[in-house]
């Protein structure tokens, strides 16, 4: 695989993913009765918060949405869409039908997070937590702004694991040279499969043994 | 008009927007019972929130409040003169009262952040939405901070947008060549008209048709 | 006292504040029903919120966490050793332990960062703040994501002020040109010795006139 393919791959992967946490802000923003401006603010924030924060803590500037602001554009048009079109019927299948490019957003943000977090010389710890942050922080202001605890903070399936685990594979090859396409691939592949398994087989995080 | 008087005209708006701003966290803090100290940090944060994010998402230094530290100074002496003085029966008069040079402030925020921006070289929706970020995420934060919903995604009436349509008159007349200073004044000009028209007409967002 | 022994009481003071400030971070979120990932992601959120926003807000790089990775390493390991021993009858006892070494951190980190924000030439009244916000709003993100308003700004029991005092203190005594290990060590100790005095003798803050 050369480089430009896997860029395009990746890049059409990350609009996926973009799209799907943009969604996830309608859905939700919609479930709390906001108002037209409240669904753009919350899509916004679901689909660029984590990326955004990332920037901000590795002080790179121009932020990515900047850099491709046709992305902006997509999630505008999206939303847009979403609120001449969708009706409260559509909000549980939109949900549902999320969940894989969901997942794929998960992982890819992760991963490239982690070596973007690399290249800025960041320690393998701190490198593999910035992936998580890129990964789920866009849904952690989307539901702080929506007055609820994150989902990702108490919902008991796996998500954020797979995320760290990425950042971790991805620091791990840094260390053996893997190539970073490579890497990339294998990284966000593993979150993504191992997120889809917990998806299916509904598999739960071990108790916090405060609650028995 | 020369330079100077418009910039002394602008910066006496300014200081009138962010002491409507300050006053809509003190009165918010004094709704959800804070103490003084939750007083005084919520009336900062609505008070200079927004500029703060606008600045750090142009990673641009020193704040405005660091340039303008007398700002503060009166932001915090105003704090301190409502904790004085301040009853229960003042609460919904000095809310009415605020509308109006909170409109100002909406609109001269969001027309001279739209211009920082540009000034930036962000391009032209970037310009628009950081213009939209100074007027109105300093009411987001102090709404997230007291736990509610913040008022501006769930009220119904127009406020961001405005913000939002005074951000691409900037950088419309930014196209055009128009001379800065009256970008600024026809921009806020008109963003203010609009929000007290929305105020005095009860003016509402089209409905999101997933509520019906 | 030479600097060497200065820098390291001054090292070990602060690891104590941040695990005061992580086992709050734990015990909120015990009591908020997280899963395992919103306990880590909280105890985080409340050690190294506070120090992260004053680096952001003086856009000073590496982070702190970036230059001593050993603290994430810390927090990490006293997380998860909480998740396998920590059970519903701690919680309490341990909440009322931290309050001695929380008062600790309080000071120094109001204390450290005041001076911080002086050798980066911030005005007095922003260094003093720059103090407070260090000290304090790792629990205020601590408690936004757990869905409550800040603990700090509704308690009525002096905390936040103290870390303000702490913030003048040093101002004061930069001024008069006082050595900066002896400006520290007397402002964190006044805040600590007042803090543990409000909480000792149940001091409040003077009510809000709203109230009555």
């Amino acid at each position: 695989m050369n480089d430009f393919s896997l860029s395009n791959a990746q890049y059409s992967i990350e609009m996926l993913g973009t799209i799907a946490f943009a969604l996830s802000g309608v859905v939700e923003s919609a479930r709390r009765r906001l108002d037209a401006v409240g669904v753009y603010v919350v899509a916004f924030l679901a689909a660029f918060g984590g990326g955004t924060l990332r920037d901000i803590l590795l002080d790179r500037r121009p932020f990515f949405w900047v850099e491709h602001s046709e992305q902006l554009w997509l999630v505008f048009g999206l939303v847009t869409a979403a609120l001449l079109f969708m009706r409260s019927r559509h909000l549980e299948p939109t949900e549902r039908a999320m969940q894989w490019p969901d997942a794929l957003g998960m992982g890819l943000f992760a991963a490239s997070g982690a070596q973007l977090a690399l290249a800025f010389d960041s320690p393998p710890l701190v490198a593999a937590l910035l992936g998580t942050v890129t990964a789920v922080f866009g849904g952690v202001l989307r539901d702080v702004v929506c007055n609820d605890i994150p989902k990702v903070f108490r919902d008991h399936q796996p998500y954020a694991v797979w995320a760290f685990v990425a950042g971790w594979m991805i620091v791990a090859m840094d260390a053996l040279d893997v190539a970073q396409w490579l890497a990339l691939v294998l990284a966000a592949g593993t979150a993504t499969l191992l997120r889809v398994l917990s998806v299916l087989l509904d598999w739960r995080l071990p108790a916090w043994r405060v609650e028995s």
